[in-house]
């Protein structure tokens, strides 16, 4: 059983490094949410994709919800929940639709949203915009639409935060919110888009709250059996899979243990713990293990949440992952030999101009990333851009990696490149495959591509880590 | 007849303003290219896919290849096909069908890829990355992988540029290129992937190359009826839609007039002209229908160009448009009354800044981008950016547009926000609904959203320019 305690977790990814794949490969978390870290770094989050489509099967996440939290530069903009809710639904079903049918391309099988939270008039920042408004017919409605929209574009929504964040002022990353409402009123207003959707049988995910609900529990709703076992699952009928919000919110982390946030989450019947920091996943892991072993935590709960995780699982087969695109770029890549002991070392870059590109010819910005790219791997110790069109001057240091251009169309540019110092340069053939010829007996790694993808994949080459 | 001779034309789009709205209602062109121009200010794209969907049916093309030509950020970075032309062509078909099922679900229906283009060693920097290779074979079997993925994933591929640009290391845009090869070798190495793609029946557009091949005819293919009705209408069968490249590239500009390159393509037997630059339109077709009435073109020839677009258009319908992202905005806005007077009128933007936001919250960007937007129909005289949590500082103008966020959470800022002078300042809630009643009596938009697209959207309703 050891194995599948990963199955209860669903882990943030603001990097996708050594320690991400160690982690990933030592607990295997079912669920990957991807941050803004990752995704900003395009080469990152491909290989990451890729990784993740060789290491099995996993439910892939972003909170990208429209509007006020966007983390995806592939969906257009929206202008946001609390718009959407002056419109017809059906705008909302085909925005959610679209939104859906972009991140199934990519690779993702869940999303973070809609957020069902009511709007008040005293509401907090965190809801705000991304709140359908203040009527729960509208909410539920909207929220309806939003649900049937990502399923049948390929994502399954996880509604959040249940019963209900709308009712405070206080924003759970900082503090634990109370919500001093009877539970009749949350019954007729804040639980009502969930009432709603929960009868339409559309799957779904169900995120809670960490807010506190005096007429039911003095405990937040994510820890509380009252509100998850009582009312979302017998009272609500809900069978599916119930997520945590992220537990090192300091709503939970301030109040309660790591050992008690997860012993109360799924003693009160929830199934994946969302940590936003996958370092963390180790101490609540080991945390959970321990809890099973003395008997604090029932053995047959956590068999329940493996089955609700498998079947989520089995339910998101995803046709199409993003992650091809780094496999054709580290396919691509011909490297004369690779030199492991290379990892770290201080390194001069050599890194071609962006001028006088062609109209057909937008790769200028890929030669700007070069010296980021080559950071994860090296210590940068300095970056002369040359003049395509003359080709790099002399330059000193005790590894030169010289990124060539077009070289051998030109016999003086060519010179240029070959009086680099032949034992202390390794050249990278980015563009013109016919170049590397001219380099006969010297270091070469041909990337037939001047990406950033291909050239973090020719760095990996060089370092022996690609397969 | 008139009406329809829009349909001969794809014009390219480097903004969307009024006057390309202008062009398309008074020319009804039937093709349109999206260029960065648009693209790069998302507000404007989307605005432009709803003008469209608003207004007919349009082929809707980008001239997103992946690899070395790449315009849509909602596309992840491709290495290029140089890259894919190593690797198994099943990687090549797997990324268009992502591609293209993005650029579907946007609202595209063409793309101007795949290059099948040869790589050759004295190849320009024209074709250079973005071909396959340099085996005809390997360029087939990616080409035709590449054409089956972007059918599949929703766009109709447009080939290009027949019947090979790959024997010369001149750039069309700049001057006119020769290829000096025997029609048997075009035969056997350039023409063989044009040849395979035509035999498996998968749809496609063909462009053709502003490249004069001597051993066929005097004239550039795009201009020769030897090369497309002999050649790719009789001798290869192809029946379908036949685009020039852009006209405006100086191998063509340069060389002939506009009369003489409409003419000869159109009776080279070319269905589509190609405009870099909409604004060329009215000229170009005032030329066709000159021509057209004084018999140098024959009528049956563009009765024949205008089926072969029509049935273009009708295999072509999308299920999907970003537009509606657009409509959304539009609709959410509730604007007191209109000032159409205020066109190009001077002012002053009071805009938030973008500190202390929550976790939860990615709206930063959006107000930096206010005054981008608000050039677009205003005479920017000063932006002020105020703290959220203090309120705009008083400020002197003839017109002043306030940004107001969440001003009713605190007296001292609602104050501050109040006594701006009442006649001349237009408030924007752009945030908290509620703020609005807050301001009775004011002149106020309320757009429930800071994105750009609800900003732009507001400054139109303003103008009275929604409907």
């Amino acid at each position: 059983m050891d194995v599948d305690l990963g199955k209860l977790f669903f882990c943030g990814f603001d990097d996708f490094n050594e320690e991400a794949r160690e982690v990933i490969q030592k607990y295997r978390p079912a669920g990957v949410l991807i941050y803004p870290g990752v995704l900003s770094k395009e080469y990152l989050f491909l290989d990451f994709m890729n990784f993740l489509s060789r290491n099995g099967r996993f439910i892939v996440s972003s909170d990208h919800e429209g509007g006020q939290l966007e983390v995806l530069k592939y969906v257009p903009s929206f202008p946001g929940n609390l718009a959407a809710g002056k419109v017809d639904p059906v705008f909302t079903g085909r925005y959610c639709e679209m939104a859906g049918r972009i991140m199934n391309t990519l690779g993702f099988n869940m999303v973070f949203a809609p957020v069902l939270d009511l709007l008040s008039e005293k509401g907090s920042a965190v809801v705000d915009l991304r709140s359908f408004g203040s009527d729960p017919e509208v909410v539920a409605s909207h929220g309806m639409e939003a649900c049937m929209g990502y399923f049948k574009g390929g994502v399954i929504p996880c509604i959040k935060h249940f019963p209900g964040h709308g009712k405070t002022a206080d924003d759970s990353h900082y503090l634990l919110p109370t919500v001093n409402a009877s539970f009749e009123e949350l019954w007729r207003e804040d639980l009502l888009p969930f009432r709603r959707i929960f009868q339409s049988r559309v799957k779904t995910a169900v995120m809670t709250a960490h807010v506190k609900y005096p007429a039911v529990d003095d405990l937040p709703a994510t820890l509380s059996k009252k509100l998850i076992t009582e009312v979302l699952r017998e009272k609500l009928n809900f069978k599916g899979l119930v997520l945590s919000d992220a537990m090192e919110m300091k709503a939970i982390s301030e109040n309660f243990s790591v050992e008690e946030a997860v012993r109360f989450f799924i003693e009160a019947g929830g199934n994946m713990i969302l940590l936003d920091n996958f370092r963390d996943l180790p101490v609540y892991y080991e945390s959970l293990k321990k809890l099973i072993e003395d008997g604090s935590i029932e053995r047959g709960k956590v068999e329940r949440s493996i089955k609700i995780v498998d079947e989520y699982l089995s339910a998101l087969e995803n046709r199409f992952n993003s992650g091809l695109i780094a496999e054709v770029a580290e396919r691509a890549i011909e490297c004369t030999r690779m030199r492991k002991e290379l990892l770290g070392r201080e390194v001069v870059l050599l890194v071609p101009s962006n001028k006088n590109l062609s109209p057909a010819d937008t790769t200028g910005d890929d030669y700007d990333l070069i010296p980021e790219v080559a950071k994860r791997f090296f210590k940068v110790r300095d970056v002369i851009r040359y003049d395509i069109e003359a080709g790099p001057d002399d330059v000193d240091g005790e590894l030169i990696f010289d990124f060539v251009v077009n070289a051998s169309k030109n016999e003086q540019v060519l010179q240029a490149h070959l009086s680099l110092p032949s034992d202390r340069t390794i050249y990278f053939i980015i563009r013109n495959p016919f170049d590397a010829k001219f380099f006969p007996g010297r270091s070469v790694v041909i990337t037939h591509s001047t990406k950033p993808i291909s050239v973090y994949k020719s760095f990996q080459h060089l370092l022996g880590r690609c397969s």
